[in-house]
């Protein structure tokens, strides 16, 4: 890990949430001997630990912990130490009441189970940073301190709160954003509905109206909330970073996770670690993959480290299966083909009582070695010693695509045309297309520099916020490829409509003209006809949205079969400058969008690493030595081959050395480099 | 128009909600030229004008409301003035949080959105009349002002509050109701569950009980807060009448729409005026022509306004489809056919901004008049100057529904035999029978004279009120024909059985006695046989609802085919007087119920005014000169032919002269008068 | 009755609610005249008559009550006194909003249908006991008291509050149960989520948290509800026994309702009474009979009473359909067959007014005997009056199914492996292989003496308490059959987990090991194949849970033919002393089970009374002196034929003499004796 100045460890990470203050300390020991046993060489601690360090507002213990941190030293694991205040004590509720967060009926939530405060509590603020001030003091010598770890999966269960505080600091934070009542009025439309303010303190959180709030205002509402909790984290992160300045901070995020924006988190932590639990039997874990993408580009690519995943089932779905044998171990490998920098578990051992006893650990209720999980927790821990060489390696990706937390949250208001487009799952289906060619994917912000990506796709980028416009159209201009989808560049930073014909910050782009839009009904479709586009021809079924567009320049490429508008585009191609900028106006069934993705990665020139078998996934990782690290992942439930390119190749995992032909077994997987 | 003496207008009203606050001033004098074009007459203005005519509880500015309304007489457009009551600014929710209305659990909504008041709110009521007062001195002599629109919609939103101050209220009311406690005891049943009542401040309102509240309780409680609500409209009204008497005074109406006895509001209306926002994938509106017919009931046949429709998609519903080209003309001409004499739209132009950017209006995104939907909205403006001869022109109607809120009321409270009865569906089941026959319909009140209809239908209608007995009776004695259906008659206004045997009030009329009834459990049927009642035979399914009923005088017409009561009869006829009185005692399928319609009108000398292929509508008006006007509407996606009667015939809308055969292609209209 | 030794009645009961106060005095006459007619013998007057009774905080009215005392005495109707609190007064909620509940969000509930108490109020408790001292000191030498009925229905709607009241209650019950804080946050696992207290002020109520609560706290929670409601109980239990010491005092429990831990309230009744209302469309109501069986073990065989089931329908169904012709008479049938010793009805009257005026009773709203349900209610009443020798006989039955609500409660807390797993899905399917089967059946407490029966189910027995253990294994050593299912044996009484490998506790007594346990999904099947057990061979579907089972000891029965874990045990037994032992790793369809439980009964030796076709219920009762009851009820749409033994029988309820083969028309039953 590069995180900082300060690196700990030349391995890759391996471990999970420890949370001994559960165990007699009898147990501890033995948990040294089963975790060295493993090859965890780091583990995260005091995440649930406020209510054991500090019985009091004026007490506090920190003799447990001094123990534990010791022992960990002893045994060379290093400790990811939290600042431990996901979950306030009871203590703090009592006497602070309104730290307690308020639901949007006014009902305020109460203490006995974790997350259970306001992030603009001030006593929550107080009483937190005081304890993270006392640990970092404590222990920011301490050998065994490898990394801070504040707080926990910020805004899990409480991403919005409606107490008076929340009230007071909304209007601060409007003020400071608009400056004037005219400006915020203006911004958002409060001549609609008589909603006009005359002074700061007129406004209220978008709660428990009786229709539909204003949407500038639950826009802003969204982005307080995150800048709220973000500024909790702040308070912390300062906090530490002047006490232990070399080392690396961060909280641990929750992928493609809509309450947060966590590329402007991101600005604030030293390392992305994110929390993942994929669907169990959801076979290929597609979405994993793409999360894992969108942490790695929180930070431009720098590694990411999966903080938690599960070594079994969780307890929290209406079922919860088990991870097949042999799964947790290929979904780890996805986890490092993607940029992971280590994979670590929700938890080390199994809890006794409480509300996650039945959620799986690396050592079960069995207490011991003995059990499949820990076989297997301890074979992958075994494999990753061998894999120093990829620590610090880069993610090989020539396509984009824009992600943005604004647009997720705009996109996803009431009032709108449907309430079936949403988001991720606009971006899923692009994403899938271009996973399934094993084509590297970055996530990028709509303002990011994209000269350097051959392709860049923009799904329901319905806002366009100042600048993107001109970023867009600088890309396409220099030669880059753009797609676009239905419902882009409808709207402002605001919620407020480019007027002009839609989408009107777009139109000289994509070269058309959107007259209207016809959403369709659950179940009903329309279909699209393509007679040749690369090898994409045929009709297809569409369904959810049809745009009728008008082309201004731009060229068809498919057009609607049926209703009214059959015959009219649509999906067309622009060429604006010296690029191409594609739009597709349905949401097409995957065999279209696939096809079509395929002709235009050919046209762009963007090829997979290698030719492999349906349901193999294959990344490419590169160190800063220029050593080029082929990943490939066998998710089929029987073996498969594929041809190697010439030359040899050694296989991190096994040492084995491969050549000509490889074959995978089931959710089997090989780190290949060329022999020199 | 004949709202009032002061008639403005000789044409059909057309026009839309005008919101030109939401625009610059610049935007207003393009929005002239486009009403212009489009044959505009009238806009309603104001309606949601609160917080920009009142910055603060002693400040208001008009000034804009000068311009504009001069602009208006300028152009030649009339204006319908809204009181702008609907949404009060956010400097009365801040000073006065308790006119903010309550849930039933005690939670109080939220200013920020529309209609954020309690109906029976001081503070409301105040600064809402002090407003309305000012609007009425400031324009009672304008030019432009034509109309009065109090509020808008209400309860739509918040039809229920259960706040102190409703608490309060709802105590006087019953008092001023009953009189003593000993009589609301007795009406509410209270010895039941030991709910009796020892003083006024002892009774609460029906919110969040343990279980069923009592249902005499709830019942007041629904006619409360309809009264509540109404006697704000009234607070307004009589300002308004006070300062302009000859003006023509309303509130826009939601159809067939519960919270409110429009029985009762009518008769504080000038004029009705009413929203209607049909299913746009719904095929034939069938619903939406009986709620005009609803509305054009509500005061005995005087013409309606259409105050909002939609010129392509809402943006409420989850999904929200365009209306196809050429649907929007004919809906409207539907609207006139059963008694229209205006059309109107919300809104005139597309917000840019709020929770409605996304309905739809006259003038679209694009912000002019290049839009499908400008040049549809075009023609139909064009259209209507054509029309000046149907303004007052009264439909015909030889058929009557009773339509009753308080039965609605009741009988859709909870603790019943099914919750599947619902009353509106009872309702269409009858009316599209009719319909499809191309009868025209009335809508009475039971307490209504009926003896000048040939046929009165009563489904449903399971309260039976003071003098409804009485009246059901002596339209039978008198030569009438009454149909009625299963669960009608079984309670009085309070929600109390009528004891002694169902349906007691009308056992000796129907000549039988319901001795069970036995509701059916979803996808349960059984089977209804008809040996032969004029062409109607055969075997038909019904379901929901099965009366065991013991025939008392009346005979057979149909029995049920399965189950215990198997051959017992499900409908009879009972000849009563001069007249007869049908039951059908279980609900059928369409076959058979249109069957049973198409005999029981032949037998009462109803006839539809022309033979017309599947999917035209017909309906007649006729001038107070005696005029008949025969509307055709062609609702199939094929050209249509119909046979006209002997004679020429001239077309309203194009002027054309028909003779022999009529054409009409896919969604045309044509208003048929017969040349002298 | 031997319900005390002040037995009043030599007869079943017969009877039902009575509620004269709904009606004028003139009726009550009637009233009297009727239950001769129709053999009542008993009423339950009073139940919803507190606030008739006690206008206000300071005066009582008893004259009508008198009254109606000494009208039943004349008539020679006993009566079942109710105490009257179930529903308390208007003027209790006014004058002491704070005895209303209030839920989980903190919103109060409101007056105004009933049950609208917190079982810790102490307003309530206080008003409550003084009405009850005033009835009891006012009618315990009334000729006409049978018996006390104690408010109704406990916790039928409320059996939740979260109440500042509750939360010091609960405090001061948890500190009566732990003794210490350390014990408590031992128990609860509170270093879980930094959950731990250091002050008893610091606990609240897990209502509205923000993720899943404590579950030993969310475990506590429920007994500290239902001993609330108990204590509210016995609050008046103590005052009536003080004063007529011999009179037989109970309330009306609710079948296998969830809320309430029943053995422990069976410890504080005289007598068991119960409500029962099966879904009338139900066939062969089996989970009615389940409850009857369940409710007869609250105090080991004793027989019970049913103190509420229906005439006709119900109203608080969404669909409330009709009991068939003879239906009522039929399951009445079933209730003395399992071991009630009365039979009545809610209600006496059907009411004019209120939330259940259609809810069918003995006497409908013709309000004569002129009705199909009244001349069955009266045919029934003739018949039970010939059954004198039933009283207090003995349900024969060979084998018990262990039941537990603190397991209840505990398996169906949050955070599960599977919310699918619901306690009583998972006793039904052995229930019904039984019933099908004419095996008697007896419930009991997991710490009970079994040592009586051949054979012990222990359906998803979670939970294991301290004690459980050794009484299992004490029974098989000793020669018993027990089988238990899936997730069983997991955690202690605080809902910790057992640790050692599951199921700790039964892994000795089960010869096996649970390593893993697989949830399935919705839809989601494996195979069970068993090569011959019995007469049970083939495979068979199986859903929901797969265990994974290592043996040890155990022999395999059946093996998961699917899946990672494919001929792996799926079903075991094991030799334990004298015994054996089975366990059952997943839920198989009901052909498996019904042979597995075949082939067991078998082995056991456990034979029905009769061999009889399908459908045809059987249960034999014997009497103090010896004399042996043959039940046999068709519950099919058909006429059946059944051989019996040798002999000559009598039919107690025609009085017919049988002998060789026995017809049963649809829904007839005959209680055979055999002739000396």
């Amino acid at each position: 890990m590069s995180v900082s100045k300060n690196v700990k460890l030349p391995h890759l990470f391996y471990g999970g949430d420890y949370n001994p203050e559960q165990w007699p300390e009898e147990v501890w020991k033995d948990d040294m001997r089963l975790m060295k046993k493993a090859g965890v060489n780091i583990v995260s601690i005091g995440i649930f630990s406020w209510a054991v360090l500090q019985p009091g507002p004026d007490s506090y213990d920190f003799a447990w912990m001094d123990r534990l941190m010791d022992l960990l030293a002893e045994s060379g694991i290093m400790a990811d130490l939290a600042t431990a205040t996901a979950s306030p004590p009871a203590w703090m509720a009592k006497l602070h009441s309104e730290s307690l967060p308020v639901d949007e009926n006014g009902a305020r939530y109460a203490q006995g189970s974790r997350q259970h405060y306001c992030p603009n509590s001030k006593a929550f603020r107080l009483y937190g940073q005081r304890l993270v001030r006392k640990l970092a003091e404590r222990y920011k010598d301490h050998p065994a301190l490898a990394m801070w770890h504040i707080n926990n999966e910020y805004a899990c269960h409480i991403s919005r709160c409606f107490c008076d505080e929340c009230t007071r600091e909304f209007r601060v934070w409007l003020e400071k954003r608009y400056g004037t009542l005219d400006e915020l009025n203006a911004r958002w439309g409060t001549n609609f509905w008589s909603q006009k303010y005359y002074g700061w303190d007129e406004i209220g959180l978008p709660g428990k109206t009786p229709t539909y709030a204003n949407p500038g205002q639950q826009l802003d509402y969204m982005r307080f909330m995150s800048d709220s909790l973000l500024d909790a984290y702040l308070g912390e992160y300062r906090i530490l970073k002047e006490i232990t300045p070399e080392l690396p901070i961060m909280t641990n995020l929750m992928g493609a996770f809509k309450p947060l924006d966590q590329f402007e988190w991101a600005k604030h932590m030293d390392v992305i670690t994110w929390d993942s639990y994929p669907e169990p039997t959801a076979g290929i874990p597609v979405f994993a993959a793409m999360q894992h993408d969108l942490m790695r580009g929180l930070k431009a690519g720098q590694p990411f480290i999966l903080m938690e995943q599960v070594t079994s089932q969780v307890n929290w779905r209406q079922q919860n299966p088990l991870k097949r044998p042999g799964v947790m171990r290929l979904w780890s490998y996805q986890t490092i083909a993607h940029g992971g920098d280590g994979v670590m578990f929700f938890q080390w051992r199994q809890s006794k009582a409480g509300a996650e006893k039945f959620h799986g650990a690396m050592v079960t209720h069995t207490g011991d070695e003995n059990s499949r999980i820990y076989r297997e927790v301890e074979q992958l821990g075994q494999e990753l010693r061998r894999l120093d060489a990829l620590v610090d390696a880069r993610v090989e990706a020539e396509v984009a695509i824009i992600f943005d937390w604004h647009n997720w949250w705009a996109l996803e208001l009431d009032s709108k045309p449907s309430r079936d487009v949403l988001y991720l799952e606009q971006i899923k289906q692009y994403y899938k297309a271009l996973f399934e060619r094993n084509v590297g994917v970055d996530f990028v912000r709509p303002d990011a520099d994209l000269s350097r990506y051959k392709l860049v796709l923009a799904p329901a980028l319905y806002m366009i916020a100042p600048g993107v416009q001109a970023n867009l159209e600088a890309y396409v201009q220099g030669g880059g490829t753009l797609l676009t989808t239905f419902f882009s560049g409808i709207v402002d930073e605001n919620d407020r409509i480019h007027l002009g014909g839609y989408p009107a910050p777009l139109r000289k782009l994509l070269g058309l003209c959107v007259e209207e839009f016809d959403p369709m009904l659950p179940g009903q479709t329309n279909g699209i006809s393509v007679s040749g586009f690369g090898d994409l021809r045929g009709e297809f079924a569409c369904n959810l949205w049809a745009d009728l567009i008008r082309l201004e320049g731009a060229q068809p490429i498919a057009a609607f079969t049926s209703d009214f508008f059959a015959g009219s585009p649509a999906v067309t191609r622009h060429t604006f400058g010296q690029g191409k900028a594609y739009y597709v106006g349905t949401q097409a069934e995957a065999g279209f969008t696939s096809g079509l993705i395929g002709a235009i990665l050919g046209e762009a020139g963007v090829q997979a690493p290698l030719e492999a078998p349906a349901g193999v996934e294959l990344s490419v990782r590169r160190g800063a030595d220029g050593a080029r690290y082929l990943f490939a992942l066998n998710h089929n439930a029987s073996a498969v081959q594929a041809e190697l390119p010439e030359g040899r190749f050694a296989d991190l995992i096994s040492g084995r050395e491969l050549a000509g032909s490889l074959e995978l077994a089931p959710n089997e997987v090989v780190i290949l480099q060329k022999r020199q």
